[in-house]
């Protein structure tokens, strides 16, 4: 089973930026302790502040691995263009949000890229990324 | 472990109602499932289409017991009782919906609940309650 | 045939509240007329101020009678838990509004239970659920 | 007892026009069976789709006729000059549509005739006009 | 000189038509009088209830006389095609309303004709007919 | 002189629930002491969570006591259905915040129950409540 | 006959600002060539840049004089303490603007002043205040 | 092959009118040369003022010609009515505009009419009308 | 203890202006009566109806005196300059508005003033002011 | 005479994603017939899903080609940036949708670049395309 | 060189005023420094909290110096009038705000001000006026 | 002292691009002529196209230098990814813009980066920079 993690802009300063807001660990470190607990799935890691990176990424892999855990970060709430791209894939896309963006500024209320996910979980830090992780092995055990 | 599944109006017809929408299986067999998945939880239910019976279960519970899934139905998008509720109280909440609530009516794209919740998990149909059940087994192993 | 005739909220004081806008007789004296009009067919009535309560009853009839005329009251505007249960259940609803609602005020213009009904009859006065049901007698004889 | 059926833009295509909201019979058919149910009242008929026809013909007989049963088409969404008319004329008019415009795009929600009018029927299909007609009876025998 | 008086749609019932608001008298019984006080300008006087009636009016006129009095009644506040007539043409014209639309429902505050006129008088009755008149014999001797 | 003071959703809480805002007294030990201040007055007291409850408590004594001070709580900003109640009933009307609604949440500045009471008081803490109390006293003495 | 003319805030500079909008004649100038025009009227003339001045001034004035010919300037936009003065008093009022509102920015469109005047008139330049000390001068004839 | 070219309110104006926004040439100074451009399609030319001739020319010939190219004027911007009759007919409908209405007055970028056409083209001036006549050949040939 | 009461625009007309909505009673002989009341007190009164005096005032007494009862009258509704000055002052001020500001037109619905209050009273008349008289007198004795 | 096609984000997918809405030809295919059928025009081909490199193509060669043929996809609803790029470029540029985009979410009705275009062309499918590329043909032969 | 400082409502206050936002020097103090360092030009000063003084000022010394520095505090968010009066004259006028604004409430976001203004300086504390003089000091040596 | 001048979409242009609005003077000449007026400043310049480019710089720098003046152009109005970058590193930030962007389009006046900035300047032309740089001397002076 092959996973990939894809994060948005601002999403490599985790652990340095605003830490009351998304914590002190960075990613790579909770992205090595994830990958050593679920030894079995094929996690790949991608990172970019630039939209069209991240368009290019979904059209890469998104008709062939098994699912992505998408942080669209600040994009979430401008874009329709990752937005039509999650759409144009068959892989299914899981729209995660360390922050709970419904209890900060109105402007992040809404998502242009939900409306294509299968799922949205926001507001439990890094361990929102183990619970799509999660969600996604059930699938593949249901099928 | 003692947590609340809480859900609001209209779930009770679950498995009979919009099935396209909402899934076959009813929340009782599902529940049982869970049940025997998770023996060490104490999982309770309540289920009520009254906004204010919902309201006094949050008070009743909301000062002893470690957590709270909580599907507020239709209520989600209209109540600002409930919504203070959630806030008085001191159990911490996780808002589940089992539709992908963001890729239906406009009127369904705004809650009051999330505000005050620890997070939002939607569109995982019923699993969403796992996940959220998950999430409070890690956060008691983590304290 | 049975048909429910389902009050919401405050007309329990019809004949006796603004009389300028909702007339002069009970609603209890008006259902006593319409039951010795329309003998052949099972009229039975129910009111409640709780929106909860009104769901319930949706839901305990909604799937087995053959209609219901439902004045859903100041609900209409607010309630979508309400047009989420006449959207669940298969029995036909017709709204009914004893006022002309889009000559009152601008909040009363907009009702979320319309979309999931059947028909909408306003401002007809008590006459309203006369022709509502002369509709539920003419889609049983079309069969 | 003398009533004039006012229909407005497209009205004349029905049976023709998008058949799943509007079904399959002609308003000229229609308009057949319910003359020869109703022989005690002078029926009449008018179409346009012109907005100052259905003007001029509501001031015509808006004088001295006993009711008006008024399906005003995509005019009822966007014309003062019509809602004017029916508030400027003595007989009573009835707003009739087939389909339940609630449940259709966000800009048939809203009615600028409404206000003007004695009732609102709308849902009922063709029976709708039949709902209106029995209201007018009923008015003139509990004069 | 050469003036046209140009009516809207229900100005045909002015002294019929909800007296308190319009007055009692009849626009002919005004516009005679209005003859006889200016007999050196060419009045002539046109009335429809129909947009492109009055939009051909303001077009067969429009280049080759003095100046236009326009009453566009209820499509002031919905016609931009009547808007853009009135830009279209050479012939200045003053919009004129009896009654103070400012006083009454919102809808009416905003006119799409005003923006095209070289002035605007409202809520003087008839008599703001004539003050656009004085105006025009004014603009004449100003020359 | 009877009075009911009516306490609406999440203020059974009082003393327990966001100190910062409502302060340490429960309403309890609060109303004890309002009662042996007034002897004179026959207080009652009801407080529910459930909208129903509390608009069939207006319905009540709504025709019959000399006063009502209302805290609508977060109904306030919602209900339709118990503003009118409030208009259907013939006892004045007094609403009362605790906190100020002003200073809060864009959502808390409007109160759909405002435009039917006899006076608004917020902001004063339980004070608020003793205001409202001074006031019926005042206009039985002005009678 | 006595009558106020009332210029709000930046009339003093007109003939010196923005002259492709107001013309190039001083208010003075116009003002005198008006007196001399109109030698039975009491003519008076009042202008400030401050709004309560212009309120003192409506008070002073409009319980005993006959008429107040208003130019708010861009009060008349944002003022609801100039409209409630003008609603106070008895004296009729009407509103002038020299350049037509309507065909500048969106905010000028509105104008709170106006539901409360006997008349609008605007875009005619200094004539505009002819035309409204005619329309008094006829009101005093009808009489 | 049979196209018609229909065009509303205020076309018949064109090289008259605002040459500035509309250009020079009249419109059948150009449909001349289109025809003899063009000699293998039928072509004909209706223009109206009136919302509902247009309505009733898209009724006419909407079920049995091959196509139409329509230009909707100022009603693109406010009629339902149009918009529907669009819908209601099998013909496809191109809608041109000459002038690029989006580089004009917030009120002209939306368009009721869009919806229901097969494609939209504006801001060519008239080379519109070619292009739209040049996609309908092409339609034909691509059978 | 001093409190200064302090009335803004059109507050001097009080029992001469629209008596239906504000009373017969002038604001000096309450003033006087109140005085008489509360001998203990040292009050001050001051109106306006220059924003620019009012907030001059409130610099001048709102570093040094116990209490400011506000009645900002149409300042309310549109003066953040007011509201930014009741910030900047140390003493605590209560809005009073006489009429019931919420059951009148929209635009007086909102406050800029309140945000910045330590209470906000409406719709008790000039009683309104005695309750905040009476408030300040229980802040002093808690003490 | 040198044109550029220009596609924005997911336009590389075409006749892999959403078929029902985009065909099923890919843009590749397209190009090559498109270039075999103009031979004299020099056409060249960009796609990116990167805003950035969208600007930078249209600064590259603005200055000197004859015409872009410019679809920016999801870019069109949201980049001020990309339509401030066509705004400084001096060689003419046709936005083209291949969907019609009115037809589709209300977010896709407005469109940022339009404004700065020469002309819009949409729901043609790929041929729309060619439709601008026949304008820049026509235009070069009218010179 | 002659430069005016003009400072709107509460300005006054400053120092003693929310020190959290405005910092704790006076305007005085800092207006002193400010005159050692630029002894060449010539300073004046004037504050006032009324609209209309600061409109009479900007029409006595807005055609003869050479620039102003104008922090128009609140009015900057509701005055059209001062907005008016910095375009009438001929003065270049800086707009100058001392905390940023754009970081603090949503009304503060807009200012009606800065359409009329030579440019725009905001949240760099009492430093922005000083900023303002060095662009006037610039400008004058670049003529 | 380092400072790096940050420069967004379409700047590369300055120049050549729309001169009414922007000037004659491309950016590279300005940057010359400005370092060798500030020797002892270490000034860099980054300008890009790409929103994500932009993000990358501030990150890279973000956390070392001692300023960065940021001209985001168009993107300041759409992008909170950048806001949030502004946000996230600790080195000040202050936005430029040449154009005074409030007397432009609408869409113009709100930005997502001044929320976050140290402080913001707009409409003084390329001297807009120079201002922010010497703001940042005088924050250093002043430590």
């Amino acid at each position: 089973m092959e996973i990939l993690i894809l994060n948005g802009p601002n999403m490599n300063l985790l652990g340095r930026r605003e830490r009351s807001i998304y914590g002190n660990m960075s990613f790579e470190t909770f992205y090595e302790i994830l990958q050593s607990q679920y030894p079995d799935i094929k996690l790949t890691y991608f990172q970019s502040n630039t939209e069209g990176a991240l368009i290019d990424k979904l059209h890469e892999v998104g008709f062939s691995i098994d699912g992505i855990l998408f942080n669209p970060g600040g994009y979430a709430h401008t874009s329709i263009a990752l937005s039509d791209a999650v759409a144009a894939i068959t892989t299914p896309v899981i729209e995660v949000h360390i922050s709970n963006v419904f209890a900060r500024e109105e402007f992040r209320h809404h998502s242009y890229i939900s409306r294509n996910c299968a799922g949205v979980i926001c507001g439990f830090g890094l361990e929102g990324y183990r619970l799509g992780l999660e969600n996604f092995l059930r699938r593949r055990d249901s099928k």
